[in-house]
């Protein structure tokens, strides 16, 4: 259960409006790693979540935390919207180009649609997709990608910051790029905790049977490119970070490819292009047509 | 530049066909998480890299080999299909449940649009959007973006090997579920790397200016549920795993949050719904109707 | 801000798992109705309102509770996939038709993805968009909008009422019910009120110039079907809604329509199909070819 | 059957061109509320209409007119970008930025794909979806959708009213303001008499045996947020609008929720975290390979 | 401008309602190559033309055609819903594995969201798109998309026809056949009369200056793939459709490839990880982070 | 098997950054016919292939090629964005309206999103979908999509080349212009040749019996739209492309329509609005409502 406060974690108010840069700040509000993707991917590991406890607390508490931080985005563009130019065209611009500019840099639905008022999209007007988060049930494999998600969004938030000099704004962003500090620190030290509590283990899911996978190749660098320094790396000699295998190299033209299967020769009657048997159903097809002729 | 050759990395024949089970196989070929997000994913990275060497070298190698892949996918899925049934009627359904109940299972574009062969989507028919793939410039987070990429995909892979017990398609999974342990772990050893060498640490971006962050809250645990064991695990206390600070723990309602700032008024010729003033155009409006009536 | 606490507003357990049920729940979780359209959709509205009191604590006050609901929905499914059937094939079918047709029924992405979890998707697996919601900032357009979002929503509830015999899922659902009964309610007495205290009237939205619009057409039915019985209905005749006109009906046929404008012709680089001088054009880029030769 | 005739019900002629208005005139085409969404919608909810007569004439009959409004736009659209400037960049701007401008402002696929032609997409380039449309077989709800529709609509054509100074343009949203005044007025009228007639009532669907309805929290305004003026609406106390019931407010906090169900424990081949069992048999498994060794 | 009449071009009824089938031809009414897809396709290359006369005319005579075609399929989908089953569980699959094997292949929407109604989807559930259409301007190119499109509809048509032996379906599918057989004619006529009339030619654009082209590889099929049949077809030697050169044949790995370029370094305020400066400037923010304190 | 070179096949360096211009060359990239598009329609349609040969090679070498040109766009838009603005807002349109303009017309993905770096998107930010590929098992319809996809694709390039004038860009261009040459032939040769051979021939799909179509109407132009000039192409008389049967030509104002069939009926748990029936139910409902009170 969600119970609101209508109250913000953080003062979320711009010095002056800014329909320019409310388009940029749609990213982090409805983009692919914007705040409902984390709100939403959180909400979603927990509901699913198989085990109680502090794995799931931790889900709940930052999941809720991520909500408020929509609403602080949403009433953050509101603002910068507030006075949004309306009425421009391409006579204006002769006249002005310096606002035609502004307009050019707008979200168009921010006005027509939204009336001055947040969008739930990104900045280039995508709206957001369920399609963006990850749930699987393993939490190690989500922690990995809390993680990431924590990344890509504090490191939008930095290119963000430098796109502004508006205090009331920065001010903001210093507060959520600290939040997104602190979330890339929590999800690797609950994924660190999964591991030495024996939940799980790399390669996730860990207890699968290992002997049901091709071990032979489980720890092969195959080099399906040129690229001349690719075995320089730890990625490519010493032990695995799976603490189960040493890395090893090679070159993909050494592999022992197999031949491709032949072609598949389906049903007839989802009339693919195959060869002989085709022509001589559609010369019998023919002839049955000048007989029936029904 | 890329070169083809008609041979696969390895064997991908089913024993049999199973139109049932390739739509489950359509998951990891065209899903949220599957080789062509991999294939694309690290395609992205490698061309707007911005250093020139090994680890542009890793991602174009592993690239590749991600694209036959997605060929072999491809391939033994269109095997799956070739007896794929056709004609199947509720009619059908009353003599003949069994058959009625495979069809149940299968993708219908498999046989209406493809005509038997593989399609660009995930097992529930979604096609394949590029919104699913991450390249942010930034290797440190994007290497923990193809580290969660492979462990979702590999956990996907090892379900689908309990969903059949053809010989032929296990063997493939047993290479898929290899490759991915191999990816895993290099991605890891690959993000290692990266902070070793000083080129990035955590939090990413780890050169954005940490005085512009609102350090207050950098190492907060600010719980937003009711857990009671949200504060045992490592997340809550003890040092930080970006080495930078001390976790600690508080619950929300001990927050000192902000008012709300008050609603914008924008520009009336939105049509927003505002008060008094309104109201009041509203009247001069009705007043202006009558006097032009033109 | 968002609070959470780990309760639900209403029981939510089935009796007993039935993943083919669980599917068909998600429609009313994560579909165009379903319940993060509604949360979603209120949470909007409240960012971008433009006046404060009673009409934004309601969209607050019943938002916040539809976020509780998206709860109840997925911790319902992941129990109702607590015993979710995986590895079936073909091969399965031919011995127990029985579990065949199970999975023919589930969404399989609930194993593949979620592992037996919740996903936020409707019942064809169309993963949830933000077109689906509405926030105009007029609040008579919105509210109208969020009384059909409870109508379609409860109509999808009461279907799904039916497919069941399950008395914990049937708990659910007449709770959820009683709640789309309450909101629907909601939604119309808020319009009412709208209207009453003279924030905004019929046609939305009301204050714009109304001689601005072509009043000569703004109360005629114009047919442009042949139903004989189009004119019947109180939409032909009589007294309009919004207290402003008379209707009157004619059939399109007796409509004096204006001629298509000729059509455009830009500019010839973008290689249109056009006429003669395009050709022209053509001719002379030829000589001009033959000459330059560069 | 549909007919067409080479004219237009209202002139659809710009003064001049106006590629920056173009992209702004694409919402009320191809956007969430624009006229393709009407036309299919109305469309639709006629060839699902379970009733013969008036309420399915109405819907032809609107619906027909729609197609007609979709064509006035393309043809509007596509007479503004009769002159769309092609060929700009940086440099371009250096020397002329009134020019950059209203590229910038642009929808980029009208010169780029559509040659100087209208687009099937909304102001910010996404294509329409189906996922818009509503046609759900119950008339009540499907005609408060279209209300609604209208009215987004209405407002939306308001908003670029004022986008524009063109006489042109603004004749033929004049018309078409008009024409969703009717049609605001028509779906609300048609309304009505679906209750007066007694074909469906509030709330909908109106004849699910309402004993199967949790009928104690039907008319409770349970308050999931702290705005201290939520209760002094109509929708807090006095009769419902549907007759049945007295409104009754109290806040969330005084709810007796119930405690969330324990998580679930799905099947251990899903690879999902659970606790002890899950380690155990991950030891097993260790075991197990060790013998083996196949 | 289009008027409808309440009367079909064809006979649309089947001779018993079957859910399972309902859901297949869902494709040709809502999938990429459907009837919404040509209805709307014709629409907008009819609006975005060029020149009026015949081949304007053209466009909207079949275009209004297929409009009829989409209610024709969405009159049949319905009827053949008329009996759709509701109400089944996996409890029902124990008794009835018949029933529930029909379930696993309907179209939940269809019963859950449509109330047996059709919808606006394709067989797998996909919301129609708008981004399925093609209107460039050039009619040599869109005509050439419109012989694709008739021919991937006919023979998706072709392939459900075998789907069931419903004599009214199949009326209706025989029907649909043959329009698609004139339909396909026609556009492959009218783009022959396009060439032959001097409007356009190949390749596609024609009139683009030919010099401006690299010459030098316009005819050579560089194989970048190791098929030893690849040179023996007509494509690989001999002139080409074009009149204007001779194909020549020859394997990509004689090329000679160019260099990539060298990576690109943006501004650091985008925190890309690039090498050494990007480290220098990492420890002057320390330093400067270390004097400021701010 | 894809092997990667870290070469290109062209020179794709511009003379200069311009991150407008960057924005354009996306849609050759990402777009509907960009060249994601083709390299993954030709990868599905090899995949899928029945014939083993000279047909599939084709498909295989040119598939490859593509991938290389998705690579060289890629990199050719990275090095655009090198120097990419960042920072701008409405108070540097003030001072500097050049810049700002430029601002305008960018991705903005490219800065926050990719830091620089090119995207799977198309000119507007529409993520690139597998919905735009075809690859039907049917080499006659797939080979004139692909002949369709590169004239579209061609269109688009031409275009572009007019909207700049960087020479290096304009060299890539012209490269582009002359392979899509190529590739127009090559599948029209392709197509050619398939029914010289006997594959296939129109009507798509040929081997469907024809006398199950209804030939009545099979080359029959039924007009439903009033152009004057409809019947004067090649298209309305004469023999048809398909080398089968004449043209005919006939005003749809001829036709013997057939009525509508009736309104469907379905299942009353359904709850669509119906007539009588409905209503006693409702009733019935009522009265039992008022007896069993449970």
């Amino acid at each position: 259960m969600f119970f609101h406060r209508q109250e913000l974690q953080h003062k979320a108010t711009p010095d002056k409006p800014d329909a320019v840069y409310a388009r940029k700040l749609q990213e982090v509000l409805g983009g692919q790693y914007g705040e409902i993707t984390v709100a939403m991917q959180y909400g979603f590991q927990s509901w699913n979540a198989h085990i109680p406890g502090k794995y799931r607390d931790l889900l709940f508490g930052i999941g809720a935390e991520e909500f408020g931080h929509v609403e602080m985005l949403a009433t953050m563009i509101a603002q910068l919207l507030e006075k949004a130019p309306i009425g421009i065209t391409e006579d204006a611009v002769q006249n002005d180009p310096t606002v035609a500019a502004v307009i050019g840099g707008t979200d168009l639905q921010h006005a027509i649609v939204a009336g001055a008022g947040a969008r739930p999209v990104d900045s280039m007007g995508n709206p957001w997709s369920a399609g963006y988060i990850t749930a699987s049930g393993n939490l190690l494999a989500d922690f990995t990608a809390n993680a990431n998600a924590e990344m890509q969004g504090r490191l939008q938030v930095a290119r963000l910051y430098h796109m502004t000099d508006d205090s009331g704004v920065r001010d903001l962003l210093s507060f959520l790029l600290a939040r997104d500090t602190m979330h890339q620190n929590q999800w690797m030290a609950a994924a660190a905790e999964l591991r030495e509590e024996g939940y799980e283990d790399f390669p996730v899911p860990s207890n699968f049977p290992i002997r049901k996978e091709e071990r032979d190749v489980s720890y092969d660098y195959i080099n399906f490119s040129n690229g001349e320094h690719a075995s320089e790396g730890r990625w490519a000699s010493g032990p695995t970070p799976d603490g189960k295998g040493e890395f090893s190299y090679r070159d993909a033209s050494t592999e022992t490819p197999v031949p491709m299967p032949p072609p598949t020769r389906p049903d007839s009657r989802l009339y693919g292009t195959t060869d002989l048997p085709n022509r001589v159903e559609k010369i019998a097809g023919a002839v049955q047509d000048a007989l029936h002729k029904e």
